[in-house]
Formats: structure tokens, sequence, C-alpha cells
């Protein structure tokens, strides 16, 4: 279920340009990797099978950073989405929940790199707490929520608890000053003002990949 | 980064309208768990916070299903997106790897709801076969793979193992006529003709958010 809240139309359009530009930056960021210094927007969309147009209107809205006949500069153009996504500095995250999901994502690559860095895993077991992940995120005492939020600065929580806990989660993460949290639990939650909620439901893949078979099903009959 | 692939730009359009339709699911199970028998596009929109006029487009493709000036009925609707993404019959899933991630999806509400059924989790490890997951999904030895896919008919296999061994496994489900691959390793994939792969990378969302907060900090400058 998406979320209810009072966000303005602006920014539902925003987070949509938002999923793309972090596809650009890392088409961007491999192409870097390979040497190409620059790129056209024909040679993106062909290349990472992404639709041209729609490249030249998002990147058109963040400033000049193309030349007829020459593309864009890759670096300069990845510096730029860098920053507009702002991950020019690193941001702190708490991980609530130290089950295998939270472990997971602990240890999860992209968590733990460039502009994000995760500080704990928060846990009510007395068994977890004291422990670590594979790759040395400490699990800490939940009820110290508040204490490591205000002295890590913590931007980012996310919820890796059961359906069960993930309102009350949600609400502590809230009371702590952390502004934006992403959500594991499959489940609605009441949101509040001023802070962003973003839910992950991974099942829309498995749906978008049982609507594949099904078409090759159909065009097999 | 996103996979370079052989397909056309028709199924990439078609993967976001499935993203779409997902959520239009979601959005129509609510509604009917709490017994609205009729929705208009506009409502949805509202309620739900998406956009009427893509509402409209995308489900004017599936057929009509709405009368003006009383809308969409919602069981109706719902039943037609069930059948369009394919999951009115059960899809049987694999998953490699029983680590965190493994175990963590294999207990994950959706990948075990109408739809799907997660038969097991394989995995090399000898103290790991034979243990089950929480919700009691079996370990199962990995070099058994061809044999448990064949007996079971497995159409989907998730790959949730470290980057490293990530490439083997998608070339073994392949081989072993699994047609659908969804994969969480941080890995570009060689991929197959044939063979459908979706990548999970979930510190897109994390950039969302940074992105949230970034504006956030500008419009408070």
């Amino acid at each position: 279920m998406p979320e209810q809240n009072n966000n303005g139309e602006k920014e539902v359009v925003s987070e949509l340009t938002t999923g793309r530009l972090s596809v650009y930056l890392r088409c961007l960021s491999y192409l870097e990797s390979i040497h190409q210094k620059n790129v056209s927007s024909h040679e993106l969309a062909k290349q990472f099978h992404l639709n041209s147009a729609q490249i030249r209107k998002d990147l058109a809205c963040f400033g000049e950073f193309g030349t007829r006949g020459v593309g864009y500069n890759v670096s300069k153009l990845k510096e730029h989405l860098v920053r507009t996504l702002g991950i020019d500095r690193v941001r702190t995250l708490l991980i609530v929940g130290a089950g295998n999901l939270g472990m997971a994502l602990a240890d999860y690559g992209g968590f733990n790199d460039t502009g994000f860095r995760v500080i704990g895993l928060l846990d009510i077991s007395p068994e977890k707490i004291g422990q670590c992940s594979r790759s040395g995120i400490p699990v800490l005492p939940y009820d110290q929520l508040a204490a490591i939020a205000a002295e890590h600065n913590i931007e980012i929580g996310i919820i890796a608890v059961p359906a069960g806990s993930a309102q009350e989660v949600y609400d502590a993460l809230a009371t702590s000053n952390i502004s934006a949290i992403l959500n594991f639990a499959p489940i609605q939650l009441r949101t509040r003002n001023g802070v962003k909620l973003k839910s992950v439901d991974l099942r829309v893949n498995l749906e978008s990949l049982s609507f594949y078979l099904k078409n090759a099903e159909d065009a097999g009959e």
C-alpha cells in the first residue's frame, strides 16, 4: 500500500525524477570507470536501455552539461548529480531491528558507501545487543535510540522490524528528530508532518517478473 | 547499474506500467478490505497520491471497467489486474543463498502470498542445509538445483548470494530452465536471451531520501 500523506503533486514528480537521476548516476559511474569522457543522451539511452527524450528532459532541469555533437561531460554531470541528490556529504543511518533483514541491510554494499554511513543496528533483544553484523556494524540497545540519534546526528532511520512494531518504531524515530525514514515493514504507517517516509515493497519486483512470464506464456500459446 | 540487455523499448514501457499496476492493485485491495465498492480515478489519485490522468491512461489499455460518474468497480478491476499480472495462479520460487538476505526474503510476507510460493532456499554450507527459515522454508543443497527446479517447476529464481558468486548462480538458474530471475547482488550480470532479469538496487531509496533532506536543508537556509 502506498502511504497516504500531505505531500503536494510536485514532490511526487520530483521523487520519480530522483529515481531516474539515481539510474543516470549509476550509468555515469560505470562510464567513468571505463574512462569514457563524454556521452550523448542517445548513447546513454541505447547503452543502458533508457529513453533519450526523457534523459534530455530530466537533465535540462539541472543546467546545461551537454554540448551539441559532443554530448555530456561524464565526470561533470556525475558530480552535479551527486550534489543534486545531496550525497556529496555523508548522511548517517540507524537501522531498527537486528533480525535477518536488518543484518542484511547493515552489510548491504550501497548502504555503507559514498554518501551514507550506517552507525548501528538497534534491537531490544539482550542476546543481540553487543553483537556485530558481518561487516562490523554494532547492535545497540533500542532504548537508547534518542541519545544515539542526537549524538550521531542521525538523519535517516530504517525500519526493519515486524509489522506489529513498525508504527511504534516510526513514532520513536520521528520523536528522535530523524526526518527521513525508510520502511520495510508491510504495513501502512500513520505519518507525521515534516518526516519523509519511503516504504519499500519488494513484492512489486516479483509481480513484474510474473507479468513477463504470463506474456511469454500467452505468446507461446 | 541497470542491466544491459537486448529487450526492446516496448518491454521497458510495459515494465514501468507493471510497477504502477502493482501499486493500483495494492490500493484496490485496501479499498476492498474496507468494503468500498466503486472508486473514481480522481479519488484513487487523491487518496493514494497518484496521478489521475496516468491512472486513466494505464487502465484504458486493459479494457473498460469504469462508468462515467460512478468510477471503477473495485473488485472487478482488482480481479482484472490480478489476471493481467499473471498472479491468478501460483508461481514457484527458489532463493539461492541462505544468509541474512536469503532468510529475510524467505520470510518476507509478499514472497509467500497470493500468486507466489517459496519452495526452498539453496545453499552450499553443510551447517545451513537441513535448517529452516523462521516461517519454515527449508534450506536445500545448492548442488541439487537442477533436480529441485525440475521437480517443482520453478519459474522464478532469486539471487541472494555475494556479488562474487552471482554470475555463476545466474548461469546455473538459467541452465535449470528458470526463466525469470530477481537479483539482489550488486553486480552487472551477463544475461542470456529468453531469461528475464530484474536487479534490485535498494540504495536508490536512500538517494531519494537524501534528495528530500537536501531540499529541506536548501529551503531552510
